[in-house]
């Protein structure tokens, strides 16, 4: 068995008999609460390396996938997108009948299309949409891993008024956790961000070109902070003016997000 | 320690210096997931065992609940009713607080009310409700372990026209799983018996005056095998009319189905 967690370049395919490479752009849904995440960890499991697995076991060879991006531990997706390439000629529906087998109910490959090879999971993308959610008061067992309670009373009406100030393109180094991680630039293009009243939970949706390490859970922690009276407008300008930090920026559990789509 | 599934006689309590027993109803939630069913079970996680340790927590003692009825392992409740007789003073807000501090985020204590001793949660039921959730197609990671996904083409409206059949007074003998118990009879009252689409689900709705072990898994199963073609109606109406059980009464998987409400 070989390792599925080993990062691999992509191998010309010389089946087509033309040399060009068979790449394939899938999209897929997961819980991601018993997960270390997306990304391949030693001595975890992951996202990335349960898919890798099943189409190990449907192509008998290791095959590396790369996602749009990472997602935590305990973050979920309905629509994250990666691309592997491998020759298959039989088209998508056994593709997917194939790895619905092969893969635990917790993540779902839901299509899979054949791309040029210009084309990356990571490099295409243009934005990507995002959704936190929240539930005012204390969730259902049947909820609980899916949202952030919140019991104290939220001002929404301030929080709507403040995650208006988002959109546009901004510094957002205020809004990021440091992982040690150089950026080349922390300004991003947020085309999106409201709040939503949808199914009895309130969500914050954010679009954008790009996100860094923690920033939506960076962004709904201060709206919520805002939200309890806690953080001032005048301060959460000041943080999205100044690109600095506050305290009151906090991050709001891995539980409440979701990778919506991406956009390409 | 003391053990949380020690059956226990109701103590009468002094404190009130009337001698009167102070009983508590309680309705309660879980997530059945990851439980081995409600009933205690020795060397076994079940719902009944966390809710007694939550009580005993409470109450620095033992304390002995009484469920409505059992739910099998991997089964949800959306309102499963409990009691116990213990004496306390401050009201049911504080209870419910101190109760969610303890439980797990799967079960959930959803109310508490002082009742009458002469209430009881399994022999005062005049009806329950169950509902069984069926998923047309194959249900998404978030919702696999709360229905039951049947990919093959159900005729709708042959199982409406089969579950109308339930409703009234029959003997259930051929849809009630024989777990070596003796019932008094198996003749039930059902007053309820449809199908809702509710969130894209299917749901097959019962409320019955007693439910048999494995009894609406039971119907639900048989219901699949009229959606499907495999189980005619005269064979349906043979084992409704008979009480004898056919190989088509399948028993449909625990996860989709929820003890929805228990009526006194």
């Amino acid at each position: 068995s070989v390792s599925n967690c080993l990062s691999m370049m992509p191998r010309r395919i010389h089946g087509k008999g033309d040399g060009r490479l068979m790449r394939w752009k899938c999209e897929c849904s997961y819980d991601g609460t018993d997960y270390f995440g997306w990304q391949c960890q030693p001595g975890q499991v992951s996202v990335q390396s349960k898919l890798q697995g099943a189409l190990e076991r449907v192509f008998k060879d290791s095959v590396s996938i790369h996602g749009s991006g990472r997602t935590d531990a305990g973050v979920h997706a309905l629509g994250q997108v990666f691309h592997f390439d491998r020759e298959w000629r039989h088209g998508p529906a056994p593709l997917l009948r194939a790895l619905e087998t092969s893969l635990p109910r917790s993540i779902r490959v839901l299509n899979a299309v054949e791309v040029g090879d210009d084309f990356h999971a990571r490099f295409s993308a243009k934005t990507k949409r995002y959704r936190y959610r929240l539930f005012l008061g204390s969730a259902s067992p049947f909820d609980w891993d899916y949202c952030w309670s919140v019991s104290e009373w939220l001002d929404i009406n301030l929080m709507g008024d403040a995650i208006g100030r988002f959109v546009g393109e901004h510094d957002f180094a205020g809004f990021a956790a440091n992982r040690g991680e150089e950026y080349e630039s922390t300004v991003r293009r947020m085309d999106l961000a409201r709040i939503v009243q949808r199914d009895g939970f309130l969500d914050l949706e954010f679009e954008a070109n790009g996100f860094m390490y923690k920033m939506v859970r960076s962004l709904a922690g201060a709206l919520v902070n805002v939200g309890l009276g806690r953080m001032k407008l005048d301060e959460f300008d000041r943080v999205l003016d100044s690109g600095k930090r506050s305290p009151l920026v906090l991050v709001a559990p891995a539980q409440g997000l979701f990778l919506e789509k991406v956009f390409y």
